[in-house]
């Protein structure tokens, strides 16, 4: 294509807004232009590019047997209302009337809409298994948008789901589809690692998040040098301590505090380790308040909590009003020590002794607590993992990675068959529920994800594989005959067998060097000076190196260095 | 692709609701499945179509220098206020509020979106022309939406933008749309006709629809068979007739006319003809009431009166509730002597001498009516141009044929500029509005367009310009090895070179050849008993008859015929 004629507005600056540097890239680099917040508009570099992500995705996909289909943006909340998640999915979901008053809903998820598709159709388990895959634009009304196409309002996805007899079936899908990410982001060039991960609102329980490494990262995964054990920090668990220690219960005590209200405050006002002191939190589980009592050290994680108390949506922290009205009390003098609501203790709290607590009054606390003191309704992980703790697998101490979630694994079970009554005869003609997958990749963040590997100060350095084009001829003046007439030779002849972008634009060399390293093609022939003799330039984007090359040998030249 | 594998549903029987037989063969073939209203899932066989078609659209814009994009679903209210149409769009534009109470709309086309991406990055004619398109998703709140995938709620289309310094440079790119659109509906195998239309509510003044001939057609196309002639009938204008009857003027009678209500009645009751009767309408034009009067044999054309008062919606008929308010009459019953609102008189009407028309009273008209006695506000052309008349070219009578819009090319001026403010330096350095154009394909609709076109009373014959598949292989039993085996590798083998479906379905001969004939890839080769002497049959899917080849001819006798 010829670059005279192409949308590719570079910038040389961008908004301090944009944190990431793929966002800060790609804008810099012309391949996207915000609509609103967290909603872009994707421009040709970037068209091309998702073009070459999603034939990859779709080639992976159809070898294992995936039905390409397009199910609609919009769906009727009825069917969501069968699953229970127009209610449950809270304010992510983007709901919208029609002219007729009817609920409508923009699908962030497509379970129900699928289920619905087939429930209908499957009647024999001699139609299992079957899988079902689209790549779609979808919506998520996310709080905080963020880091350009990263974490977007409206993003691209490609979405499978597969439908089963048994679980031998589900297992052997799941473990297919498991090889086909890992051949997916392997031929995108990421550096990737499948961890454990929690299920989110997707619901079900088998589940492996696919994690692009990467210096910004979103995500946490938390791994073990010495074994596979790998997880989204979210879900890491923590293992619960076998031993107390031996001191002995001393005698609760109430003391002075005064304006103590943070664990450290406390700990230097006892003169004791931060780790010795415990923090008490006040939560809301679909409206009813419990207290959680952890380390002073450790950070609360409320997605544990949400798997702990089984509730629909992820606990928060109780407003400040509500604890006043309650305990009348700030809440960092709250303590688990004649507590009015129940109260529930970490793991690494229960294997302490002699700890202080808020005394549920400004300006003191209770010291010496023990277990004995309180009423516990129930002790488990509440808390994140820190680094150099014990592997949950045991093999030895846990090392952080920042890292992109690019793609989803779950085994959903029989939760939205269920729920949307999809069934099939067995074999001996009983009508069973169909356990379900579903294997989620974010297209627009694989491509955030590989520019946040592939770049260097200059600009972007795309990966052959995904590259929007393989070979950049640079027009040095495209007013002089002598440069235009080679350059536009070789742009015919090079286009035969690679993609080729021609900078046919009357711009100064300056610009034209600066825009080729910003968009970033691996091969860049400069017709320049040493056309007169026959010569072009030849660097490529990955190496500070150029090359004097014959035209007569440009094409084997290239064919023997590109690849 | 296996069938055993794929999700195609084929059903015998198909809802009475499904109207057009594209709909009906898209139901009864498995390749769409309804939601909701007017909002379909395309299932794997449309998508593989869709495929093609976008690839061939997609080919022939790349051709004219186009660059795609993809532009969001989601566009903010402040923008489409820029441009007046977030209030002037009505009830078909979806709109919709995000978690922060901000509205938004779902894309129904993107002339305020593609203006404000290109506005803070044009800033020279020396970048101009530009030419933007993208394929995408689109959403329009139809009130009845109808014919499957021809009139939808979610649609998919190609839209195109184009910018231009002047006229001269709009005109070309407009000829070159024009000429790509005629390739692209042949390569599709279409009849089509580009006729002069109405630009509705994108705004606009020189502009062609794409109607593809069809025997259900949405559209009516007038055209005359003596010239080049064409034009949508809401558009067709209808001829200012020059001569007046010779007839002497009478004198204004009021008559009896107990019960008549309609034009046929008042004619018999006078014993004239239906086309020396007059009909009078109350239209509501943006709140302000006028009268209408039209022969009575003539159809009232709203949106001849939309572009006649440069209303901002099209008008409708008053509420009967007003009209008897105001006139103290029935609607029938109504006439423009001494009305009390403006009127407005039909070419037609202007040239008509003694003719009746309501006396604005229950059971009386009057009779020997002339322009005199009417205070007339302004004549115009308000109606439907019927079959037989003169083309508004002179060239003869025109003739009506049913048509399907596939594609419209508009040429918008600078409206849209100059309500966005999107303006470049010209040559001289003066800040100039851009001239745009903007075109659009129905790539949904160009699928049912070629349904519609290519089938037969046993299913679809696709073209192989966007076949699905070119070669079907039915295996007759998929138990014995001496059908199976020759089958996969005949599989294998016809897969180099072309797209095959392999029919491995443990289903009856009859099923088989069924879903194979309601399919429709062009040609199947049926691998039966005739195996044992290594002869296969062969049918083409637009023809009834076989032949039977032996396997080592197959290749080169599918080359020879196929194509």
């Amino acid at each position: 294509m010829r670059q005279s004629k192409m949308f590719i507005p570079t910038q040389r600056e961008v908004p301090a807004s944009a944190e990431s540097l793929s966002h800060q890239l790609m804008l810099k680099s012309g391949m996207i232009k915000q609509l609103a917040r967290g909603v872009y508009t994707y421009l040709p570099i970037t068209k091309l590019v998702l073009q070459n992500i999603e034939n990859i995705v779709r080639e992976e996909m159809n070898r294992i047997d995936g039905n390409e289909v397009q199910m609609p943006v919009l769906a009727p909340r009825e069917l969501w209302e069968e699953s229970g998640r127009w209610e449950k999915y809270g304010k992510e979901l983007m709901r919208l009337k029609d002219r007729h008053d009817r609920d409508f809903l923009l699908g962030p998820t497509h379970e129900e809409v699928v289920v619905d598709l087939v429930r209908d159709e499957l009647r024999s388990y001699k139609r299992l298994p079957l899988t079902i895959y689209q790549i779609q634009t979808k919506f998520r009304d996310e709080l905080r948008p963020r880091f350009g196409l990263l974490r977007g309002r409206e993003f691209i996805m490609k979405d499978a789901y597969s439908f089963h007899i048994d679980q031998e079936s589900l297992s052997k899908t799941y473990q297919d589809m498991y090889n086909a990410y890992e051949k997916i982001f392997t031929r995108f060039g990421l550096d990737f690692r499948a961890v454990e991960a929690d299920s989110g609102a997707i619901g079900g329980s088998h589940t492996h998040e696919f994690m692009a490494l990467s210096e910004i990262g979103e995500d946490t995964i938390v791994f073990s040098e010495n074994s596979d054990y790998a997880a989204n920090i979210e879900k890491a668990a923590c293992l619960r301590p076998e031993e107390k220690s031996d001191d002995a219960e001393k005698d609760i005590e109430k003391v002075d505090t005064p304006n103590v209200k943070s664990c450290s405050e406390l700990a230097d006002l006892l003169g004791i380790d931060l780790k010795e002191t415990t923090k008490t939190m006040v939560v809301n589980v679909d409206g009813e308040l419990k207290m959680i009592v952890l380390r002073g050290d450790h950070e609360l994680n409320t997605i544990k909590l949400k798997t702990f108390f089984n509730s629909n949506t992820e606990p928060e922290l109780a407003d400040e009003s509500d604890i006043l009205e309650i305990f009348n009390a700030q809440p960092g003098s709250l303590g688990p020590v004649n507590s009015k609501i129940p109260v529930y203790i970490d793991y690494q709290v229960e294997v302490m002794k002699n700890f202080p607590v808020g005394a549920n009054e400004d300006n003191y606390h209770f010291i010496n607590v023990n277990l004995k003191d309180v009423e516990v309704e129930d002790v488990g992980d509440f808390r994140f993992i820190t680094e150099g703790e014990m592997a949950p697998d045991g093999s030895g101490p846990v090392k952080f990675r920042e890292g992109i979630e690019v793609g989803q694994v779950f085994e959903l079970g029989t939760e939205y068959s269920e729920a949307l009554n999809l069934t099939v005869l067995n074999e001996r003609g009983q009508s069973v529920p169909v356990l379900m997958g579903c294997y989620g990749i974010g297209i627009s963040r694989a491509l955030s994800a590989i520019i946040e590997k592939y770049h260097d100060e200059n600009g972007i350095m795309w990966p052959k594989s995904v590259t929007p084009f393989d070979v950049h001829i640079v027009m040095m003046n495209v007013k002089k005959e002598e440069f235009v007439n080679p350059a536009e030779e070789l742009y015919d002849s090079l286009s035969k067998q690679y993609k080729v972008l021609l900078d046919d634009r009357d711009e100064r060399a300056g610009v034209k060097f600066n825009d080729s390293d910003l968009i970033g093609i691996p091969v860049r022939v400069v017709v320049g000076r040493g056309i007169k003799d026959g010569v072009v330039e030849v660097k490529f984007r990955n190496s500070e190196k150029t090359h004097d090359v014959k035209l007569e040998d440009l094409e084997s030249f290239i064919n023997e260095h590109y690849n």
